[in-house]
């Protein structure tokens, strides 16, 4: 039996992925009167006198949706709604089984940027948080943004801020490795997408000067053609010399390489093009754009992947399921790119210095203890 | 410690009714694999080939939601959508003790039929189920038909539905406890919102044929002011002699009195005016239209509440968890009105006739049978 085969199998033995679970035993009639009616009535009044209460008595205080349109789903695309639940079920696991967050998956029935946003803002009620996922940019960004207006809840972009955070966290600690400055480092980040921009953004943020991004055209400049909204904005921050030219002409003298992108794209002529100890983040999956040994043997200092079997896998569920239980611990009704960072800087921080080197810059998806010190990071900036 | 408080104090303690629990452990990176990242890939490209394999891979096949605009929740009224909660939370708990059925609370922060329709489409497709609730009439009778005709998977106002199909299993019992023949027999409903027209209606489906609405102004007639269209197009079906007056001069005569109404409104002169061996189900709450042993000195023969502290408690914990159970394991695409009439049939049968009588009428919502029974009948007529 293949791994496909298997995995499969697996789905329909669980016939989904999880299941509802009461708190309490229902089985005498006073149960049933303080679980259900009559006694339900009176957090009922108490909420209806002051909403606040709904994270006392209420899922709301530990209870998330995972909500997709199915519209970029891992690497098959626009699958629709039905299709993405197996993924969004399995996200939903993910934030129970790593963060002790409950977590309901939400597959929408439309496309439709405006509808998204307003079935979101009506089912919100029963929710302490919204993670968008799968989501085809550029409207991944607008429905999110607009969303962080109208909900007093926390969204959060998974795809975006997640890999952006955990980037983050192997680039902080692949710069002690390397003994670079980042206000010194050139970066180039391929692929400008929802993952690419999110991740340049944050880059930029922790401090980063000079960041370029491409696509399959090459270096992206302001006047390049058929940018969207967020790409053409994001030519105001990045590319500040306004390059031209080919990844390959990106990555002459560059230090850093973040690919999110497409396998292989990447040579090793261009990796000994690049500067002194290069550090690449090669995260297209399953092939990522270069592969370590490659990479290693023309030069490369640190090479991370979406791999689990090389070193320094660059793994979302690092981070969303601790941004989570910090946010709803800590009632965050947002969060904020100084969380991001925080969270970052966290992840990064579990790697003591004695044992930081080049294959070593991550902690493993496994260890116990990174959701909650990214839990703590987030809450540490709650007001 | 009075059972409001310990309802209160034990809500803060569950601090919500229920967790998702994931069906796998994840502790290894094998497990990772397979519930998530690669592997899933797997059901989600059998889905987006054919969108049945949902309900062979997802929560689809055993999950319900359960979804309110909290417009008019117990009797607490429009509380509005986090206020609801609690409530929904109650009912998706019951779902799952009394029938096996996975449920999810959906409150809506909207009390627009055009919204609650367009969001409940928009998120259905996660769900085997729609289970509406405390939705306000009129609204709830659009919101339901419409929902129906929009999607392929059953959509059930318990309200409604729920609580005809259990007063009519009592009343089936009483016609046999009392040797009254349906045909014959006249019926006083009285209360007009969502229940009173649902009771209504199934009972003239189940083959009575002199039916009598009341609401606070009297009996309801064609000519009556300030009727909603569906009050309006029950007088096509009801009050087929048109008659004018009081709830008292309904009753003048009648053999059966059903009450969604109000506390105490029924005196025993009026049940004295009734016919011999009358038929109450009172089930104002806590309060009841009138009380059991005052309408039994009065003449009645039998009476039903929604009370556990008295005889035949009319709870509609009997009805819904077997209707979705049997919905969803025989795969219906609607609950229909036969569907709704095997459910009475099924539960009304549950007592044998060697039990029955004027006490005895109705099954214990704990009675272990109730669900099977049920969700049986429905599926029996599922092609």
């Amino acid at each position: 039996m293949t791994n496909a085969e298997k995995a499969l199998a697996l789905h329909e033995e669980w016939n989904g992925k999880f299941e509802t679970v009461p708190k309490m035993s229902i089985t005498t009639r006073e149960d049933l009167a303080l679980a259900y009616t009559p006694g339900v009535a009176e957090p009922c009044k108490v909420i209806a006198e002051n909403r606040e209460a709904a994270y006392k008595y209420t899922i709301k205080s530990n209870t998330i949706a995972v909500v997709s349109d199915g519209s970029a789903v891992l690497g098959l695309g626009n699958i629709g709604a039905h299709a993405a639940m197996p993924v969004m079920e399995g996200k939903a696991v993910l934030f129970k089984a790593f963060g002790g967050v409950n977590a309901v998956p939400i597959c929408l029935d439309t496309q439709d940027t405006e509808e998204i946003i307003k079935t979101v803002v009506n089912i919100a009620p029963a929710f302490g948080g919204i993670n968008l996922e799968d989501i085809s940019a550029p409207r991944c960004f607008e429905i999110e943004e607009r969303l962080k207006e109208l909900l007093d809840i926390p969204v959060f972009h998974d795809d975006q801020h997640g890999t952006a955070i955990v980037v983050l966290a192997g680039i902080i600690n692949a710069l002690k490795v390397t003994g670079k400055d980042k206000e010194n480092c050139r970066v180039v980040v391929n692929g400008a997408g929802s993952a690419g921009i999110a991740i340049t953004k944050l880059l930029l943020t922790y401090g980063f000067k000079n960041v370029a991004m491409c696509d399959k055209s090459g270096i992206l400049a302001k006047d390049s053609e058929g940018l969207n909204w967020m790409q053409e904005s994001m030519m105001n921050v990045t590319n500040l010399e306004q390059q031209h030219g080919s990844l390959a002409d990106a990555l002459k003298g560059a230090d850093i390489f973040v690919g999110v992108s497409a396998p292989n794209i990447v040579s090793a002529e261009m990796v000994a093009s690049m500067n002194k100890d290069a550090i690449l983040f090669a995260m297209a999956n399953p092939v990522p754009e270069i592969m370590p040994d490659v990479a290693k043997a023309a030069g490369a200092k640190v090479v991370g992947t979406g791999r689990s079997d090389f070193p320094n896998q660059v793994n979302n569920v690092i981070a969303f399921p601790g941004i989570f239980k910090g946010a709803l611990e800590g009632r965050a009704t947002q969060i904020t790119e100084e969380m991001k960072l925080a969270a970052a800087l966290a992840i990064a921080n579990l790697i003591p210095d004695s044992d930081l080197c080049d294959t070593n810059i991550l902690p493993e998806a496994f260890d116990p203890r990174v959701a909650d010190v990214v839990s703590e990071a987030i809450k540490s900036l709650i007001k």
